[in-house]
């Protein structure tokens, strides 16, 4: 691995000349060699490869997409019709494709009975590294993993690289073991949610419906998966946990839901993208283009962790050197590679965490897209380390070394930028800030002078077990505020420090005369006072996670004319 | 008390109309009578009580009568000299003056020979009800206590309730037993320390200073006493710890530092009210008007409260009905009234929690200043609750019912005035919000163009072990920002939840080319990635607390003339 980042490090700076090279050279000119013409992208390597390495992960992928669209729709679209009517190309045998692994050796692969030389692709590829799992081979399998590749523009930037064709023979081959869509057995979904990634899927609910109840329906709680929903025979389940003194425990579903007293806990799982599209208004980042709803609040039934470390063997000398507990989820890429994060050993193990290892959302059975069978539940911990479809619990003196704990979902200055960013000086998001947002009225929604009044609602959480203290409503924009009413669960009613779930909140307040447009703004409190921060711009970080400015709406106020 | 309320709310009510009538008269009419002369004070009867209720607990001194000696200025001074040079009042005894204790007998008080009828000033009083433990006696024993109330204007609303004089053998007794300055064995204290209030002692240390080193010297460690510091004989002290099945656990100095383990933590510790002053820029609040130098961190050495818990029969089955600990100081008012305050039992019982019984600052003797001979220290949680000269711990079900815990130290909306605070609406603070501040350079200071660049120090903490893990740094305001380095401790080397004290940081920055002034802001970043609010004024509430904005300076840049 670190031969190959040496060696994309050197295709790096050769690139940057070649790239400014061409930028002098105008992009119609017919001088410039048809290799040149493979770079006419402008040459921010570093930035693709990082910023789009949730790509491959699943994250990020429609806006990003959404970015190199448009680049390719602003290339000379008669370059492509030029390189797909090319002559007769030679013909390859897929053995011979199969010996293009390696960087030193140039990198193949096939896509439809077409080779393709993409050497010079691999350190701009928006997924990163993980192209080169597919050296040598197919593209397909993994393309039918990442349905964000089947694009237009993302085959006409393949068929600049094409070098010959795979033989007749190869091609049927290949075509015999043509993988069917990963995501075919993924679960039907309420058509109520507004879908952000099909596959993955990503969807959340609308605000209004969101707010509408405390505990959020099952069905319209947001979705936020990584990879194919995975198929799992309850019959067959089994959890792994490892790490301990006393070798790997292994449950059955049943020996879970059995042999552990079943606990309850009522907690909200935000994703760490959760109100994203405000900071992509600023300035882009990468990720799923999420509005104020990737926050839902359900009921969660299951064993407690602590309970199953300890029947595992974990006692207070696992303490002296372990640190933290890694899940793996069974959802996996074409690698065989698994969605993967941990948690704080203390967060684990402690009577006050409520880790639970769930098997029930609201009382029913979990749902298919949230886990089924088990999932962990980590209340106060922002949702990407609830890890879903649990296989494998890991006691380490480690973080999960998983893309998702390492490279992804953490916070970064709003001056750092994908050529100056460093994964490692940042800790993995954990325990999440104090939120708030306005689900009603929405905005730009008007509302009638007439009425006199108008009701706000929102949601407010925080995490850590942090209860929301106060929530402060304004109608001018922050010059004023008042004080929301609470609702659900009541103040005071959770344990210090274990106030898992939101604060819904409500204020109705008189239309202030002469005015014709509202903004209303909303920021919450915490237990230990923490405050939102006033505006988005410099919370920005280039991956859009920690969303969490005061939210605002415009509201018109109309004059009804038929009481004129 | 409840009695007291009540006839209070009468009176409130009455005065209101009467207040009416002055303030639609001019205030030099001779046509007003005397009486209604001494209401020619704004009636803002409710706002002086609750909002200056902290001044018979010993906060707010300074500010609110700096508020109060303005208004007095504005009256007519002629008015006073009148009153004093009024003629032959009648002479009473003692024991009249002692008939007059309650609101319905009229509140009668003495005060050098002269008596005064107060009852219609007990509603406005800035103290609140407490004037009352002064009914029908001397007022000096309790302005020795709060030196505060030594202050012309002061005297002169004082005279205006003159109804007579004590007789002469009275007038003698009271001579006789007149109250020595409780203050008069505090401390010596350094003279590099802001003195905010002198009795009681209130001070904190230079900014410059503060950053000189990680662990701050004892002699400027900022100091914050609500009351005279007790001298306390080591010898004959005794802690004792209630509330438990066991009963009374009484513990020597000596026993509390042999019979349990020495644990030793570093900790910062903060006043809710540091960085006050920058609220009272946008509204007045009722305070000391600290710098950004009350917060300071040190090395605290004792036994763990946990232990001591342990040892007083404390067990599991304790938390099925306790829920707090609360602190008694041996620090007490002419009442008899201790300072006190409360903590969550499981802070106080936790292994994490690393609550101390301190016995030792920066490996010496605590200082009298810090509690000899023994504290509480909570670490990451406000000053208030780390009790000082600390006699008494309770195991309760009610958090403490002190002045500080229940009506200060809480933190309201913007919205929230002196006339509709409730205290109960909000939770004592305990944990605090992320915080920092630059220290170097100071607002206001220049830097020379020659030097061509600016180092920028400052500190950085957060409540609750949350340990900072960043700090943005910008130049021009908030427009573009870079990240400080953190010094001392080291990002990741306090366990997850208890990184106890804070980090200084420093930015070393090119000055901007062009720029003739800097406007230098940090902010800082917590493990919970929670981040300061941009602004004062969304987050200013009526005590001043909990003022955590991005900390700014203004900088000016200036040419050297003499290399020109």
């Amino acid at each position: 691995m670190l031969l190959i980042r040496r060696c994309l490090g050197a295709q790096r700076h050769a690139r940057s000349a070649a790239a400014a090279r061409l930028w002098s050279s105008s992009s119609s000119s017919s001088s410039s060699s048809s290799r040149d013409q493979r770079w006419r992208h402008r040459d921010d390597g570093t930035s693709w490869k990082h910023g789009l390495a949730g790509l491959l992960a699943g994250t990020g992928a429609v806006l990003a997409y959404g970015l190199h669209r448009q680049k390719a729709e602003q290339e000379d679209k008669s370059r492509v019709q030029t390189i797909e009517k090319a002559s007769e190309l030679p013909i390859f045998t897929q053995e011979e494709v199969s010996s293009h692994r390696r960087l030193e050796d140039g990198v193949w692969v096939t896509y439809k009975g077409g080779v393709y030389d993409i050497t010079e692709f691999v350190g701009v590829h928006p997924g990163g590294d993980k192209i080169l799992l597919a050296a040598g081979g197919d593209l397909e399998p993994f393309w039918a993993l990442y349905a964000v590749h089947k694009q237009k523009h993302v085959l006409e930037m393949l068929s600049a690289y094409k070098v010959g064709e795979l033989s007749a023979q190869d091609r049927k081959k290949q075509q015999s073991v043509a993988p069917s869509d990963p995501y075919s057995s993924d679960p039907e979904r309420h058509p109520a949610l507004r879908v952000n990634s099909l596959k993955p899927f990503n969807a959340e609910p609308p605000p209004e419906l969101l707010t509408d109840s405390y505990i959020t329906p099952s069905a319209i709680f947001f979705k936020r998966n990584h990879l194919p929903v995975p198929q799992v025979d309850p019959a067959s389940y089994r959890l792994h946990v490892e790490g301990l003194a006393r070798g790997v425990l292994t449950l059955s579903l049943e020996e879970l839901k059995t042999r552990f007293p079943k606990h309850t806990v009522t907690a909200t799982l935000q994703c760490a993208g959760n109100r994203r599209s405000e900071m992509n208004k600023v300035k882009r980042v990468k990720g799923l283009n999420w509005g104020i709803a990737a926050i839902s609040n359900a009921t969660w039934s299951g064993a407690r962790l602590r309970d199953v470390l300890l029947a595992a063997g974990y006692g207070p000398d696992v303490a002296k050197w372990a640190l933290h507990v890694q899940f793996e989820g069974l959802d996996e890429d074409v690698t065989g590679t698994t969605y993967g994060a941990s948690i704080h050993l203390n967060k684990a193990v402690s009577e006050d965490g409520d880790v639970l290892l769930a098997y029930e959302m609201n009382g029913e059975e979990l749902p298919a897209d949230h886990g089924y069978p088990v999932r962990v539940v980590v209340p106060g911990t922002v949702g990407a380390r609830n890890v879903k479809w649990l296989g494998r619990i890991r006691v380490s003196a480690e973080e999960s070394g998983s893309h998702w704990q390492q490279n992804d979902y953490k916070g970064f200055s709003p001056g750092t930028d994908w050529d100056t960013v460093d994964f490692t000086s940042a800790p993995a998001i954990q325990e999440l800030p104090v939120q708030s947002a306005i689900t009603t009225p929405a905005d730009g929604a008007a509302v009638d002078r007439s009425s006199e009044e108008v009701t706000v609602k929102g949601y407010a959480w925080s995490g850590g077990g942090r209860e929301v203290v106060r929530v402060d409503v304004s109608l001018d924009g922050g010059e004023t505020w008042q004080v929301a009413e609470l609702k659900g669960g009541g103040t005071g009613d959770a344990p210090p420090g274990r106030a898992w779930a939101w604060k819904l909140w409500e204020v109705t307040a008189p239309l202030p005369a002469g005015s014709r447009e509202l903004e209303i703004v909303c920021k919450a409190v915490d237990s230990s006072y923490n405050m939102q921060p006033d505006t988005v711009g410099p919370i920005w970080n280039l991956r859009g996670v920690l969303s969490n400015a005061w939210h605002s709406v415009r509201v018109e106020i109309t004059e009804d004319e038929s009481e004129e």
